[in-house]
């Protein structure tokens, strides 16, 4: 596997959860995934309103004071970019080379989005969330926009409050759409304006980027919901740079999260053995259904070099494969995690 | 340029800035860049403490609190990795790839490790900063530390707090070293101790790394302050996946900024044709010495495609060159930055 300057670029600016964060509950800010499609944009909150419009029967423009004015409802939720596993396909495919880091859980605040599209009386069937965020992709001036049905739409949060303060730049400042349980492309950040409309969005990042195809041309499958991933938080102590980790002899924890976006996490399963034999291990709960689960296991670690992994399966029956079902974009390995240790 | 699986695990969770956060006096959290050598460690602020002794008359052990007690000293400073710039030098270098992002300017609050210093009775002539976080380099099961002379450490921070809160764990919660004007691997995360010493430190991250070399087995320079660079936030519009900007025909206004280590930075000035003709931009000091100055250049940009350049001066007559200058660890290429424009 090699990446070249177009992926570094990438690989640069934008950046994984270090997998020790997998120990918090909920990521501090700095550690939470992040992807910025084009450029951070610079927004005046006082010059910024959120549009409502479209086929309403009452067109919104919204202050941020409006919003904040508003009930608030807070929502803990782990958002994982699509893209994730993306460098661990054969071949390779270019674009941002994550490999399995690019998750991370927020505590949102912001105000449900159903009851403001009661409140603007929405009536077709479909809604465009468009970003400020403006660049150039195939070949299209364009800005980040994505769709969602009406009915998901309803589901949805306006986030203003990231982990008690308000959004930094990064994540969105000062509104992004939150759809718990479906990948990060969803999320729209920097959000000026809804708009519904009576048929489905055919914007570039609905209608070509962001669809599970074999090869070109093909209309290809839309991506939505998470599917089921566990990470471990690698034990011992790293190398620098990166190779096996170093563990002690004897009796170790191994934990981590799991994380399903079409149901609950049914079981998590590690093996110490290259995926020859499992164990399941014990399953906790996170603070919300939409936030990620908390896994351990106690393992007497053996002298010698072991390959960890962990996989998850959730409750609609969703498993994680042992090795990547290879797409065009790169989309949704959710392949399980491979962890080479070496104990003495 | 290609990069392999051992450089794409640091760059999956160590990251730049992104170059539009040039915009920002102080970094936001999340943006400033981070490189992390090991694991980011999980410290409990109640049982921590610092511990100061060695070559002292008073050996002091300082909670969170006794440190907060202290009179406070906020500084806006400037931080670069040494290492940044390092994936742009051929042959290529092994290690974190670095393009030439990796820097942010932060407001640190603290206390004066110089009163501290006097307050246990350094005798001395060095001091050593030992971190929590622990990992295998070269062999050898170590924790990140660092030397300074006891001069050299008089003007040092002690920070706690990171633009108005506490250090988020990954820079160095609940205390790390701020030594202004040098380059990142000086400034210790996680500080644990403080040992007065009589000799120069002679660790792993001092003698063997972080060194100027042509060849193993120099004794070679060590790095330490930083030298002068000028970045460009880059204007107009990206492209995804990245390419050259996207400007409009007629005026437009470049800016970015400017530090050095050594000296107040002098001059910045910007070439719009590739480096062939100069012209000096307009500079404006920072909010501190220790913090980059602002520089701002009008352009009426001409139809068609340029290579916009920077390049800045410092005052003791350090200037960035045109071209690279190769070392076996990839420091310091602080070479001139290239930004590909199509104007039309």
């Amino acid at each position: 596997m090699e990446i070249g300057l177009e992926e570094l670029l990438l690989a640069a600016r934008n950046h994984g959860m270090p997998l020790e964060a997998l120990r918090y509950d909920v990521t501090p800010v700095g550690l939470h995934y992040l992807l910025t499609h084009y450029d951070i944009p610079l927004v005046d909150p006082d010059g910024w309103r959120l549009e409502l419009g479209g086929d309403v029967e009452r067109p919104l423009s919204l202050t941020l004071a409006d919003l904040r004015a508003r009930e608030p409802v807070e929502l803990v939720a782990t958002m994982e970019c699509a893209g994730n596993g993306r460098a661990l396909l054969e071949p390779h495919v270019v674009s941002q080379p994550w490999l399995q880091e690019a998750v991370g859980t927020g505590r949102w605040r912001g105000v449900a989005l159903g009851r403001l599209l009661d409140e603007a009386g929405a009536r077709g069937t479909d809604v465009v969330f468009s970003s400020l965020d403006r660049g150039v992709e195939a070949g299209e001036e364009q800005r980040f926009e994505r769709g969602l049905t009406l009915a998901e739409a309803r589901g949805a949060l306006l986030a203003y409050d990231l982990n008690g303060a308000p959004l930094p730049p990064q994540h969105g400042f000062p509104l992004r759409l939150l759809v718990p349980g479906w990948y990060g492309m969803t999320n729209v950040k920097w959000l000026a304006e809804i708009r519904v409309t009576g048929e489905p969005f055919a914007g570039y990042q609905q209608a070509n980027a962001y669809r599970l195809r074999q090869a070109e041309g093909e209309e290809g499958e839309p991506l939505g919901r998470m599917l089921p991933r566990a990470l471990m938080a690698p034990p011992g102590r790293p190398e620098f740079p990166p190779g096996p980790r170093h563990l002690d002899v004897g009796p170790c924890v191994l934990e981590g999260r799991a994380w399903s976006g079409h149901a609950p996490v049914a079981a998590v399963e590690v093996s110490c053995d290259g995926c020859a034999t499992w164990a399941e291990t014990e399953l906790a709960p996170g603070p919300s259904r939409w936030a990620w689960s908390s896994w351990r296991l106690e393992w007497d670690a053996p002298r010698g070099a072991h390959e960890l992994c962990c996989r998850a399966r959730d409750e609609a029956g969703n498993e994680q494969p042992l090795a990547p079902s290879w797409n065009l974009g790169g989309y949704a390995n959710n392949a399980v995690q491979r962890v080479p240790v070496v104990v003495a």
